[in-house]
Formats: C-alpha cells, structure tokens, sequence
C-alpha cells in the first residue's frame, strides 16, 4: 500500500482482544474520522442478516458518522433480541471512549454464526482500541488485519484523485467473502476519504461501485449473512461537498479503486490457484450478459477443470446454455485464454496443450463468450474449486 | 432388480463397441419393442443441446415407436449439422436391422461434448446389438450397464401394478448426472412398460414423474446438453388403453419408481460420502418451497459441512436466506435429522455431538426447513461435496 492514499482527519487501530483463538492476529479494528463524516452503505439482501447490519441500515445514510468498529471471530448472526442489544453494546462503548453518541457509530462483524459475543472481553476492547488509535500506514494496516478472519493476508487499495480544490485521498480495506471456511461469515469493507460528498452522492456513489465490483465476484455465490460495505468522506481535504467534474472523477476513482479491492477477493479465496474472469460480450442487456457470467462463474465442472488446467470448453458452453437467457447458439463464441475453442454451435480445431499451458502459467484464466443478441457485457471475476476448498470447509467441527 | 418388473414384448442388448477406453464396459445399449409402442419425451431445457435431443424432441409423443439406442463414451453435443446427420444414421442402422422405419428409432447419446462420432463402430454395432436382443435380467442388465459412463454401477428400479385387466410391469434405468466427471454430459433414463397407454396420458404422466424426480435431484445444478428421459407403452399386457383408476394407479407407480430411480444419481454421486436430502414444509407456494430447498442443496458450504458430518446450521440458515423467497425469519425453523437447531432467529441448545454423530452414522442426512408461510412443500436430494470430487474433475486433461 501507499501511505499516499489515507486521507486527512481519520485514525485507525487494530489488536487482539479474544475473540480469535491466535493471540497474534487482530480481532478488533477501529476507524475514526476527527469531524462528523457523510456515511453511504451497501448491504447483504440475505433475509437471515446479522444484528450489525441491521444498526448500520436503520442509520444510512447519515450525515454525523464518527466511527467504524468491526469484530472479527464472531459474525454476531443468528442471535436474536440479545445479538441487538450488543451491537448496541458495541457502539456505545467505543462512543463513550471518544466522546461522541452511540448513533454515530457504525458496526461491523464477521465471524461464527449463531454465537453470543463476549461483552466484557468487547469492552475492555473499545478502550484499548481508542488508546492505540493513530494515524499513518502502520496502523492503517493493523485496522485491515482486525477484520480479516481466515484470509491470508489484507486486502486494500486506494488512489489519490486531483481535484480543482487539490489532491483528495481514498483508502479502502476489505475481507474476504464465502470460501473462506468453518461457518466464516461475511465480506466485509470500508472505503474512507477526505472528499467532501453530499449524502444522496455518496450513496449514489456506494452503491454503483459495489455493483461494479463486489457484485461482480463470487467465489461459492453463498450471500453472506453479514456482508457490508460503507464509506466514509469527511470532507477534511475540501471546502464543502465536490460538484460536477470533481465529483465524477471522484465516482470513477471509488469504482476503479473497489474494483481493484475485490478481485483481491477470489484471488484469495481459500484453496485458490487460479483467479478466474468470465467475460460476456454480445448480449442483449447487461443482466443477460451478468446472469450468463455469473452462472459459467458459479459452475464446479467449471471451477474444477481451471483448477486442472483442461481447456474443458464442452462444461463452458453448456453452464452458458442453462443460465436461462435466451440467445442463437449460431452466434456464440467460445475464448479461453483469447484463443477461440467453440464457434458457431461446432468445435473449432485448437492445442489443448498451449490452451492448458497457458492456464497452467497464469494466475488468472480468462474465459470470454461473445453472443450476437446485442451490445451490453458483463464480467464477474471467481475462483477455482481445489481439494483445499473441501479440506477446508469440511475438517471442521461446530 | 426384480425380474417380475420386466414388461412383456421388450428385448434388450449391451455390449461394448469401442467407444469406452475399457473393453469390460458396454457403451451402446438396445431397448426394442416387438410392436408399435406409444412413446413421451422430456428433454434438456439447455440451449446447448445435443443432436440426439433435437432428434427425439422432434418426434415425440409418438404412436409407433420400435427402438431406444444409446450409446455412452460421446454425447454427440456441439457438434453441429454432422452431429445431427450422425445421429440420424445411428437410427437408420439399427431399424436396419430390425426391418422398422428410422422414425421409429429414439437416440440418446452420452461421454463427452465436442467430438464427433466413430460411424463406423456404431455401424457394427447396431449389428452386433441386434444380433444380441434377448428378454429376460441380464439383457435388461446389460442394456442398464451400457448407458453408463462414469457410474459406480448401473441405476435400476421397476415394480408391478394391479389393474382391471390383471398385472403390467414397469422397468426403468437411468445413469447418472452431472458430477460424473470429465466432460461427460448427461443424465440418460428410459422408463418401459406393457401398459397401453396414449400418447397424451404418457406425455402428461413422464412429465409429472419427472418434475417429482430429476428434477428434485441435484449434484452440482450442471444441467446438462443430453438431458433426456423416454417413456415406452407397447400396451403387450393391455388390451387398449388404460383408463380411469388402472391410469391412476399406473401413474403414481411410475411417479414412485422414478423417485427411487432418481434418488441413486445423488447417492452414486462422485466421491459422494451422504445423500443429502433437503426438505421445505410451511411455504406459500411450491415454487417458492422448491426454491429454497434447491439453493440449500447447492451451496457448497452446506455440502461440505455434511462431508464433516458438522451441523454448522448457520450456513444452512444463511443459504436459506438469500434464497430470494421472502419469509419472516421469526417462524423459520431448521432441523438437522429430525433436531431443532435454530427457531425463530435464535440459536437453539443442543448437543453438536449428538447431531455429528447422526450425521457419521447415516447414509443420509436431512435437512427439514419449516416455514409459516403457508402449506407447500418440496424436497430435494443431492450429494455432498468431497476432495474426492475434485480430484475426479480436475485431474484429467482434454
């Protein structure tokens, strides 16, 4: 990362308070901004969601955000009436602890489902939590290391955008979704600026970067309990709210900056050897084109035979033919790796040895169908499924 | 198998002609009728579908169907215009043979997708099949063996039923779907009986006990380019067509048998460990039941936890969730074996030993999902997912 791309006004922490069993990862990560931050949030659609993200829905878009706490090792999920109470709990602490209302406080929590947190240990956390808040990269890091659960390392990106008021900072940090084992619930993200941007903008803004970016991975397509995204701009590197052309530079870089954050996901999904990009052209409307991507995506016969470098297009062309959108089979065309394999409803003449070399010495695979129905395309980025995926998910006991 | 079940007036052959790598296994397989027998088809609903499919669509239902060939090894599928010319010679040989018309000849093709046919061993092959038609177990064995592609074994069911006219027999076969490895496509069944039954009864009957049976099974949602199940009536027991409550009562015995036949794909799935069975009771409608009875057997987070014999039930409750079938969390319940796990958005007591316990002892597991939504109901079988599984469907090259 670049410590180029924090933002001014905002200061982060990271430690261990208990609720993950290894003493040296992060279980408990703040970020908070020194002025009253517009907040924007995007959230799972699942109907079985967990008590953090009903506080942080009931509450953006709001304009007097002060903080984001997030827990990891326990997803706060499935818990009922007391899972509220100490969502509730969690805010209040961390706003007593900083001299700000419980209301300005947003939650986040990933983890085991079905778990009552740990209050006390979660109190003394709010406390040493706001003692170690600082600014700069080091602790920038240690807050994106608090909410990771089985990832293997952090995920963050950020860019610096020019502006006619100066420079303006974006950072955003992640974690993993799905794939990511033993009853792990959960992506979670935050994106954070300097960027003054009005309420109805900045959930504008939110939400057509999580379309373009989170929206279009998928590693098992379980959506979570849990999942959320929110963004922060306290407007501390600008003179009110960005208009106009700043405004649309600014959406862009959130858009490119989320994009580059999210692939980090399936390139880490758990057991990952291959990040996979299935890019559908040629199709009457974007859903159509997304829908015939997200179900190629979505296929194991898929995932397996990318995992086994085979340029097995039969499994391609018929995860396409059942994703239920209608198109000429006369038109469509089959890439792997760019190189064309099926052509017109008949296969073409191709190496499967340089095909599957060309899997084999790339971390990503590249499959692209193009359709003659009309112009709109779509593109969802996923993992391979290996034996580590299974191991993984299935040696484990609740 | 029983063989009080086999219908009066059929023959069957399967022998090996040299598609399969593996002289032992049988790859073309006869089912003949000695007269005119009324024939229902269902078929694939992929867009990417195999000539053979397009050849029997075409056709039925038919009054005076003779033959259903298949051979296994290639499913014939994304091979365009000299793919359906193949298998009309494949029809045309075999009523050779036996002195019918071509048209009276149904085609169903297995293996893999992309390759032409060898005409020439299936030319000698019709031969040899025909030469070979015998009645009795083992010929119907053979046939049953000669679908089959990556199948532990061949997958058979039958019964008899009473009627006013004395008894008629019922023998099915089918082979397995999806999980069943490199680039083989296809879930193949054949259904035949001395009943006389008309084609719109036959039709309507094979559609009902399909929708009551493949389709309530799936391994990994691949629906395949070959999908086909063919019903044959050559009425040799009957005298016309049956009627009234002997129709009735054929229908349900055709409904029951093609559940158990259904019931041993998830079962025979590869490297499957448990048969899964997912049932939703208490939904507004069965669409809506069959819905999330499909998205809970096809997470694999769920199918994982059950490799472990783990009843991680968030994972089911969140895969119920995000189903897109609207409920109120507070009048769910999930029962693993017959256990109450979770009500109301509240985790329930139990001992995790005890379920995991059920879970290892078992062949199947169930899942049971109640709803206060209304009163349908669905259910669904599948398999769960195993490092078998992959290594099956990676480990192997185009």
């Amino acid at each position: 990362m670049d410590e180029k791309w924090l933002p001014l006004g905002f200061r982060w922490s990271g430690h261990h308070c208990g609720l993950k069993s290894d003493p040296q990862k992060p279980d408990y990560s703040l970020v908070v901004s020194d002025r009253d931050a517009v907040c924007a949030g995007v959230y799972t659609q699942n109907l079985v969601c967990a008590a953090p993200v009903l506080w942080c829905r009931e509450r953006t878009p709001m304009q007097s955000a002060r903080v984001i706490v997030t827990n990891s090792g326990n997803a706060n999920a499935c818990t009922g009436s007391r899972g509220n109470a100490d969502t509730k709990a969690m805010a209040a602490d961390v706003a007593r602890e900083l001299g700000v209302e419980a209301e300005q406080v947003l939650v986040m929590s990933t983890g085991i489902i079905g778990e009552f947190l740990p209050m006390d240990k979660l109190k003394a956390a709010a406390v040493e939590g706001v003692g170690q808040l600082e600014t700069g990269a080091e602790a920038f890091l240690r807050s994106a290391n608090g909410i990771l659960t089985t990832d293997q390392g952090h995920k963050v990106a950020g860019t610096i955008v020019e502006t006619s008021q100066g420079p303006i900072r974006i950072a955003t940090m992640a974690k993993g979704a799905g794939m990511i084992g033993p009853n792990m619930a959960t992506m979670l993200a935050s994106v954070v600026t300097d960027a003054g941007i009005s309420e109805a903008d900045a959930q504008s803004i939110l939400k057509e970067a999580v379309d373009q970016s989170f929206n279009c991975i998928s590693v098992e397509g379980h959506t979570s309990t849990n999942d959320t995204v929110l963004l922060l701009a306290n407007g501390a590197a600008t003179d009110g709210f960005l208009q106009g052309e700043d405004l649309g530079r600014v959406r862009s870089a959130v858009v490119e900056t989320l994009i580059t954050l999210a692939k980090q996901i399936p390139a880490d999904g758990e057991g990952a050897e291959h990040l996979i990009e299935v890019r559908v052209n040629g199709a009457a409307s974007r859903d159509d084109a997304k829908q015939i991507a997200e179900t190629i995506a979505g296929s194991n016969l898929v995932k397996t035979c990318v995992t086994g470098n085979d340029p097995n297009w039969g499994r391609i062309a018929s995860a396409a033919g059942y994703a239920g959108v209608p198109f000429a089979v006369s038109g469509f065309r089959l890439f792997l790796n760019e190189m064309l394999l099926f052509e017109g409803g008949e296969p073409c003449e191709f190496s499967a040895k340089t095909v599957s070399e060309s899997m084999a010495n790339g971390d990503t695979v590249k499959i692209r169908v193009e359709l003659q129905e009309g112009s709109e395309s779509a593109c969802i980025w996923t993992s391979d499924l290996t034996t580590a995926y299974v191991v993984f998910n299935s040696d484990y006991h609740t």
